[in-house]
């Protein structure tokens, strides 16, 4: 399908097909130096870095198909070889799609396009800090989408992602987690309008971490983002490790809004960090973190995008 | 073969297929509460793990079959990616298959049930712990099986496992390895009485590490094993590290009998392992340890196994 | 091609194929006592390791060609699955391949020749040496190759190799990279004598690595060499770590020469290491190391080389 070599019973009941996704960085920081006493960071002056490496593999039979896709390349420094996802689907209801394994749940707008189709190099860094939450790539996931023509919903319950539970995981895991995290999301977005001139979409998307997993320092999490480029520098945001976590949720709306070729379009998202009483029995504030982002597109030459 | 997507040449001769196999689990302990000032050891509420997610390659030429499975599961905490086979067969004598490279040579009646035809989720405890020694999977191997209408055996020198040598590999190896592990193991099994109503099902195995591998602490063995199920739960049986160790065998009979419905099956083994003298010169007891497990089943729709 | 299944469209633009390449070593070092006081280095008596293992996938579209190779071999010590290259090449000009991504680019004679084609089991170690300052496997490069029907030029920028800033990488990275290798590579060779008795081989190769990467240590390089078997074995022939590097080169000729079946070769290179100031200020001594190796071979049976 999509151009990739398939082979394909006769009668159309079984087919295999093979894919390549295959995305490389490279580039540098120029004129990256520190003021008097500081330290530099880790900005490479050049380097390179393969983003995205994945070979999808995908067999049907039927209405049944497992999708498994090794990942060669790595996010901000490849050289482990990991896995993007591994499901069994089942496409035989009616525009429905049921799905159970190590999948990437879609939250959010930009997190709902392919990498390939990203108006900018990387997401905006609120969907990734957003995703990270509950859902993002090989999550474990239990769940469904369903599609009409104006509109589409879908909700997953997700547990830890692949490798949660092994410190050398291609993910990062956590050797000692004693529990892991149980958690949830769900997006329903729509086009309310679409015509020749005018389109309108509208979105929501809510995620949590019910129950962060129990790890070397008990429940926690870390909210962090680099830089929207990745060659191997240092993380410029992070809130710092966060202990005694109960839960974790985000929610916010997408819109986007076409009139000819100029696209405008945003997001923002609220992030609520709901704490468990200390050993010592003091209870904790509840944390509350947010963002958003806006972008404007004119297409100058070309169709531009729906 | 065997529903696998499959590329041939005309004549037959060149032949390459890709398969999935795709073990996932998911679950939890439900109130597993410590007593007291007990601590809780590391049993989840919920947590899942890809037990098994291999995509077996096979390249075959005329009567020589090469085999390839990466495996992107992993055996209680999946997260790293690693081989579970890699090897060169050559069936080109009558019944036999002769092997080279990285395999499972199949010791014991459970061992040699494919991970997709147990009757339990896992193998019995006893018999992870005696294929440990000098089988299991991805295990370097040099030998081969004849089988005959009602009578099978196989035998095969053995090495060390895949990345024995590599502190980081997939099955956890050590670096340190200065000289690595010797043994080999044989199979003998049987099927004297095959009626419509009675089966009887007897077999041997043997299997020994004639030296095993000489790493950080010297020649030693663990032998231990966690409940039979992975989700990332404690080990609860363990000998320890025992030190300064000659050699480590195990052997032991097999008997299946099926009577209509009725299959029953049990398995026992002794497992010897003797020791080098200490340093100081004192000669060091042989320890024994051993094993068994009995199982009975009652088909109640469907076809019985054979 | 070459035999390795492959799928094609009825028009032949596109094509996608899968190869295999393994080589597994087995054996150990016989009688190797250390003397008197010493200590015994690595030196198996018996072993085994999947020295290549490699499933080339080639996707073809028109002139365009991807190739990811993922190993599960390892250099000396297997267990970790790794890259051996995966670029993009454009072939549409004539007799010349363009290349970006990580590759191998081709310096001195023996690198030149497939691993499958090496008159020994290993390069020799000078090459070996050689090949790792700016080339070697899954080397980010950017360049080309052109070839007329008696010679031959290539050349490359180069990088990282794939996983450089990744401490846990296949390759050995180090996670603490805040600017990565910047170097490059040019090889030319040809035939000027081609008769049906005589073959005369001329060629030259020089690469540099302009700016060593900045790790742990600052900007080191460390050249070594174990014996020319993969057995677990110790280095026995190092340098060192070399620090406060400015740049390291290598340049050198390579011969060889065709009698009817008697084939001669040799090659011979240079290193330089030039070094930065200190930060006392001190400047320092510029270092330079050589190395070379012949070969005789006498083809007794069969087709000689060309």
């Amino acid at each position: 399908p999509n151009g990739r070599p398939t082979i394909q019973s006769e009668d159309g009941k079984y087919a295999f097909s093979i894919g390549l996704a295959f995305h490389e960085d490279f580039g540098g920081f120029i004129g990256v130096t520190p003021r008097g006493s500081e330290q530099k960071g880790k900005f490479n002056s050049f380097t390179s870095n393969a983003r995205r490496l994945r070979v999808p593999l995908t067999w049907r039979y039927k209405d049944w198909v497992a999708n498994v896709t090794p990942d060669y390349g790595g996010s901000n420094n490849d050289g482990v070889v990991g896995l993007y996802e591994a499901n069994l689907n089942y496409a035989g209801l009616k525009n429905t799609i049921l799905t159970v394994g190590y999948f990437q749940p879609r939250v959010t707008e930009e997190d709902s396009e392919s990498s390939n189709d990203f108006e900018m190099m990387e997401r905006p860094g609120i969907t990734d800090i957003v995703r990270g939450i509950a859902a993002g790539d090989a999550r474990f996931s239990v769940g469904g989408l369903h599609y009409e023509k104006r509109w589409w919903v879908a909700a997953y319950f997700t547990g830890q992602q692949f490798g949660g539970r092994n410190a050398s995981g291609y993910y990062g895991g956590d050797g000692n987690v004693g529990d892991s995290q149980t958690g949830g999301m769900i997006r329903a977005a729509g086009r309310p309008v679409a015509t020749r001139n005018w389109d309108l979409h509208l979105g929501i998307s809510a995620l949590s971490s019910i129950k962060p997993g129990d790890g070397t320092s008990g429940r926690t999490i870390k909210l962090s983002q680099r830089p929207e480029v990745n060659l191997g520098e240092d993380s410029l945001l992070s809130t710092g490790t966060i202990t005694n976590v109960a839960n974790v949720w985000a929610a916010g709306p997408e819109v986007g809004l076409r009139w000819r070729n100029l696209l405008l379009k945003g997001e923002y998202y609220h992030i609520g960090v709901d704490r468990a009483r200390q050993n010592g029995g003091a209870s904790m504030p509840t944390l509350g973190f947010q963002g958003w982002y806006a972008a404007a597109n004119y297409t100058l030459f070309g169709k531009p995008r729906a």
